[in-house]
This record gives C-alpha cells, sequence and structure tokens, in this order.
C-alpha cells in the first residue's frame, strides 16, 4: 500500500556488462539479536565461547567478499524477535554489511521477525526505509493484499543490449506469514488467495512483454517440499518439511503462471537441498545464523545464484541462458558444494509441450 | 462481467414464512443430450429399452413434486456436450422441467458443457437468459476472474421478521473448469487464486453484517474428498476421487473463510457421500442423469439440503438453526437415505475457540 520512501533514489537492477550475469547472495534465518551479547546455537564446544551473533555478520561480509553479489536476498527469521531488545536496532545491526557493502538488498519476513518491539507491519516498514534496500511494504496500487513485504523486481539486460530497457529476470517476495490465525487450523502460515492473484497477475502482466525467467523468495517451505528425499534433491534433508499444515495451492500457482523456475525458502535450517518438481526447482538456502537452531559440526552457510545471459546475434548480451546454483560453507576456505544448473534455455520450440486439452 | 439479463425481475431468495425453512434440491450431472432420441446408460436390461434422456427429467419433476424445493441447484455436466447436437437446444430441454415449475434455479458448469456447439462463455450465457434462473455469468464489479459461473446468492429471513432485509444464510457458485490448460499438470481443471480471493472478499463482506452460515456449489471435487472413506462418511464411495490433480488450495481458503459449512458438488457418478474435515462437510450429490455413466440398479438419485430456522424472542423467525440432508432415490417410492445434520447452531461462545496465535 505505502510505497518504500526511498523510491526516487532506487535505480533499476541491471545485469553486469562484463560478466554478463546476475548473481545473487541468499541469506536465510540470521536470527539475529543483541549483537555480541548474543550467544550461538549449535557450535561446537571449542567454538562457542567467542561466538556470537557477530560471527553471522563476518560471516555475510566474507561472502559478500568472496561472490560480489548483485543483490542480497534475506529470507526471513532475519531477527528471532523473542531474544532481540529492540526490534529496530536488531534489524540495523542485522543488515548492517548489507548496508555498507551498497550492494542492493531485499528481505522477506519470517515467523520470528514480529517477536520483538515491532509488529510484522512495523518490521517491514523500518526494512523499507533503510539504505539500499529494494524491500517493500506491499505492491504499489494494489488494495487488499495479506501480509507485509509482498512486492517484485525486475533485472533489466545489459547496458546498451537489445534489453537495456526490458525485464529479462523478474523477482518475486511474498509474505508467507508466521502462524496460523484459524482456530481449526494450526501450524504455520501460508501465502493467502490475495497475494497469489496479485503474483499471477503481476507474472501475467510481465509475461505479455517477455518470456523472462522468474525467481520466488519466501520464508516458509511449500508442502510440495516433501515430495524430496535424496532420489531426488541435490543437497541434505536432516529434518522435516516445516511447512504449513494446509496445502494454499501457491504451488499450483507457480506452475500455472509458469515463468517462475525456482524456490528460495529457510525456516528449515538443516535442510539445504534444491529439488524439482514440474519443472520447478524448490531450494533452501540453509541455515546461515548462528543464533539460530542449527547442528554442531555441520557448517552454516549461504545459497548463491547465477543468472546468466547467452550472446546476442551481434556478439552483445541477450536474454537469460542458464540460472546455477550452488552454496558456500562458513569454513576456512568457504567451501562450495552442490553446485547445479536449475534452469536453461533451450532452443525455441523444444521446451514447451502443447496442451492436451482445449476445452 | 456481464450481468444477467434478467436482473431486473430477480426477487431475493427468502426463508418460507410457515415452515421457518428454505430447501434446495441438488442436481448433479444430468449429462442431457438430445431428449428422447439419447438412450440411457448403465441401467438394468429389462430398463434398456424405453430409458432415454426423457427419465432424467421425469425424475426431475417427481423430486420437484416430492420436496417442493424453494431453489435448484444443478451442480455441472449440465449437458453431455459430446453427444448434444446443438447445445442451446439441450440446455432447454435439460433446465425445462425447472423453468416449468418456477422455481428459481441456479446453475454451474461442469467439464462437458462446453462440448457441443457453444463455449463455456456461450454455455453460462445462454443459462443467464433463461426464464426463473439466477445464475450469473461472473459477479459484477469484478474486473479479473476465472471461469463462467462464479456468483453468489443471498437468503433473506422470513418476510416480517427480524431478517427481512438480511442475508441469514449465504450461497457461493463457482466454475472449477473442465481440464488444465497447463502442459505439465494433466487431468481436470481447478479452482483458480482470482476465484478464491473473489470468493474471500465477497465472504468478509457479507460476514461484516451477519455470521450467517453459506454453502458452495461446484462440479469437481477438491482433492480433499480423498480424505475420507467408510468410516468417516455418510454414503458411498463406489469410484476414485476425481479431483484435480493439483492441489490449489480451495479448502484452505474456505476454512479460512469461516462460513462454508458444506460443499455440494457432482462428477462421480457413483459416490454420493457427505464427510466432515476441519468443520467443512464435503458431500456428492450423486449422479442424477440417465445418460451419465452409473451403475446398473443402484439407483439414480438426488440430494436434498433443508436448512432450518430457530425461532426469535419474539415467536418470529430467527437465523439458521440447522442444516440438514439426505438423498432420495429414483426408485418407486423415491426412498430417503442417509439423512443426516450438516451444521447447527450452538448456544453462543461454545463453537468458536480463541485462536492460539497472536502473533
Amino acid at each position: 500500500m505505502r510505497r518504500s520512501s526511498n523510491d526516487n533514489v532506487k535505480k533499476p537492477l541491471r545485469f553486469d556488462k562484463n560478466k554478463g550475469e546476475f548473481r545473487i547472495l541468499q541469506v536465510a534465518d540470521m536470527h539475529y539479536a543483541d549483537g555480541e551479547k548474543t550467544p550461538c546455537e549449535d557450535v561446537l564446544p571449542h567454538q562457542f565461547a567467542h561466538c556470537t551473533d557477530l560471527n553471522t555478520s563476518a560471516f555475510i561480509n566474507r561472502m559478500i567478499e568472496a561472490e560480489k553479489p548483485d543483490l542480497i536476498v534475506f529470507t526471513g527469521d532475519n531477527i528471532f524477535g523473542f531474544d532481540a531488545e529492540d526490534a529496530a536496532a536488531s534489524m540495523n545491526a542485522a543488515f548492517a554489511p548489507a548496508v555498507a557493502s551498497k550492494i542492493p538488498w531485499a528481505a522477506v519476513l519470517g515467523n520470528h521477525d514480529q517477536e520483538s518491539t515491532l509488529s510484522r507491519a512495523g518490521v517491514m516498514n523500518h526494512i523499507v526505509g533503510m539504505k539500499h534496500t529494494l524491500s517493500e511494504v506491499n505492491p504499489y496500487g494494489v488494495d487488499v493484499i495479506d501480509g507485509f513485504g509482498n512486492y517484485n523486481l525486475e533485472v533489466h539486460g545489459v547496458e546498451g543490449s537489445g534489453f537495456t530497457n526490458k525485464s529479462i529476470l523478474n523477482l518475486y517476495f511474498l509474505d508467507s506469514g508466521d502462524y496460523s490465525l484459524v482456530p481449526s487450523i494450526s501450524g504455520y502460515g501460508w501465502i493467502k488467495p490475495s497475494q497469489q492473484f496479485w503474483f499471477q497477475q503481476t507474472s501475467k502482466k510481465l509475461q505479455k512483454t517477455s518470456k523472462a525467467p522468474g525467481l520466488a523468495f519466501f520464508h516458509i517451505p511449500l508442502p510440495e517440499y516433501a515430495y524430496f528425499d535424496s532420489s531426488n534433491f541435490t543437497g541434505v534433508r536432516q529434518e522435516g518439511i516445516s511447512s504449513a499444515s494446509v496445502n494454499s495451492g501457491f504451488f499450483t500457482t507457480l506452475v500455472e503462471a509458469g515463468d517462475v523456475k525456482a524456490v528460495f525458502v529457510g525456516h528449515d535450517h538443516i535442510n539445504d537441498f534444491c529439488g524439482e518438481l514440474t519443472g520447478i526447482h524448490l531450494c533452501y538456502g540453509g541455515g546461515f545464523g548462528y543464533h539460530a537452531y542449527g547442528k554442531a559440526g555441520w557448517s552454516r552457510r549461504a545459497r548463491v545464484v547465477v543468472i546468466s545471459l547467452e550472446k546476442g546475434s551481434h556478439d552483445d548480451w541477450g536474454a537469460v541462458k542458464s540460472i546455477k546454483t550452488w552454496k558456500r560453507l562458513d569454513d576456512e576456505n568457504l567451501t562450495a558444494i552442490d553446485g547445479q544448473i536449475l534452469w536453461s534455455q533451450r532452443p525455441s520450440g523444444s521446451r514447451r509441450k502443447k496442451p492436451i486439452h482445449n476445452g
């Protein structure tokens, strides 16, 4: 509803001219609280004495240095509200490495962000007022939408190419809620019809002008994440899928929309897999924050998503050729693991099957 | 989008003053084609020679005579388009008993209605132009909605009671589509985000002024119908649940909205059960039409839903007290079976649990 206060300073996101790529760093579940006063959870005994929220900040800085992302996406539980004395101060500290880097960043809410001194609306309002963020409270011109932090971002083609003023990669951010408010439904929140309707209309509008692939970011996994096991994913599943207890149909809506090739969530810190279902990769970021539950000896980690362009006919950069991902562990070498291709452009005509029904 | 042409002659539906009730006849899957030229399917050998679509018409007339409904609801596959020479003529014949009775009637589309000479839009446009129907092509004032035949009807309280100008029963009609148009999803259609958003907004608006219970009517069962077996339903399940192959979340949306107490569908002709899940009864009508597949020796049937009012403080009729249902078989005695209570008003304060979460 209300537009971000720093709209006027926003430049559109754009693919890099030299490399012909756009690089996203996903930071899932920082669980930030009060900085150096806040101890780590689930680290090895010898790590514990000197481990605080500052280790989370240090990890962000190392990832930024190593990957030089074009966008940092925080997929919720950015702060662990129960342990944060002051929500605004905690967020300022949590996002400080992103702000200091001057790299554009975007955030959505998890289920813990509102547990301190600010409501979900308050938290999202604070975020959109911070420097270098492209986050928005809700989409401009939409009267009715559930949640806080539903918006989309366009990534334009390389400056000077045929795609200078055109979105060739669409990023969708949604608020997957916190907990069910329906007495007869227990457990976590879900993406509501109003949000799905906005997503669908936005996707349809964007696809009218271009067949750009899309990526979606939110906090709570969809029930369809439970479809996978080690036979059909890359990464690990070390805990259950903590989706909502009901299916609100967003996966179906994504499949029908057709542009989103991958979904990135957090929430389950010790699951870090990507698996493909009906043409859409469902990915976890893997737990990032040191004040979040984890598994001692199993490194905190972050996901990187790299979208690469094809070379156009005049040797300039064209549309998106491929979407790759890997993770890096917060170990001495920031070891990269689990590299995989999430999507690649195929020769035109080969990808789409004809609909079976015309009724 | 376009409003029914006979809006100006519509009177609001209203509870009966004498009995303090409102009675609905559900007719599922007539599968009407070309009248006396169209033979029956799946009847006993001795029935076959003289059995045609006219048996379907005769059954409607018998049901009207026996139950004297206040509203007749046709839940799709009203005509079996593949065998109907002319869609308009087939519909005129199929709905003729309802029209002749002058009882208000409402229809939604199934997956076979558009297989003759008219598209789904064409079929629904034809229906709304017929006499005594309250059907609408789509809700007034809604710019974007999938399908044809999404609308709601209000049933006002007894004339002269405290509820004379107030809806105390809300009926929702939705187009559950025909087949998936998404190449990677096979099978039947589903209720889309645009329709769910409209439903949710409508339900919310209606609930602002009254806590009236609601009923929903459409053709294709929700995936949640597969939850039941003989241990938790009334009726029979003699074939699989032919829902969409994906879950589009409408059940979740219904639970969240909170007012709909029962859903009535058709589509699976030899399932006729009602079962309750999370406070909502999911019901089949049971196959009605003689040119529809069925089971020889297992009578065609229809569902009746009776909504009864409580007596108000001044001995006038009040709000809804209970919702009951039964079926009648097309046998010599129109035998009534499977009577059950779908919902009943409880003393105020006892029904609603407090939400567990306030986050």
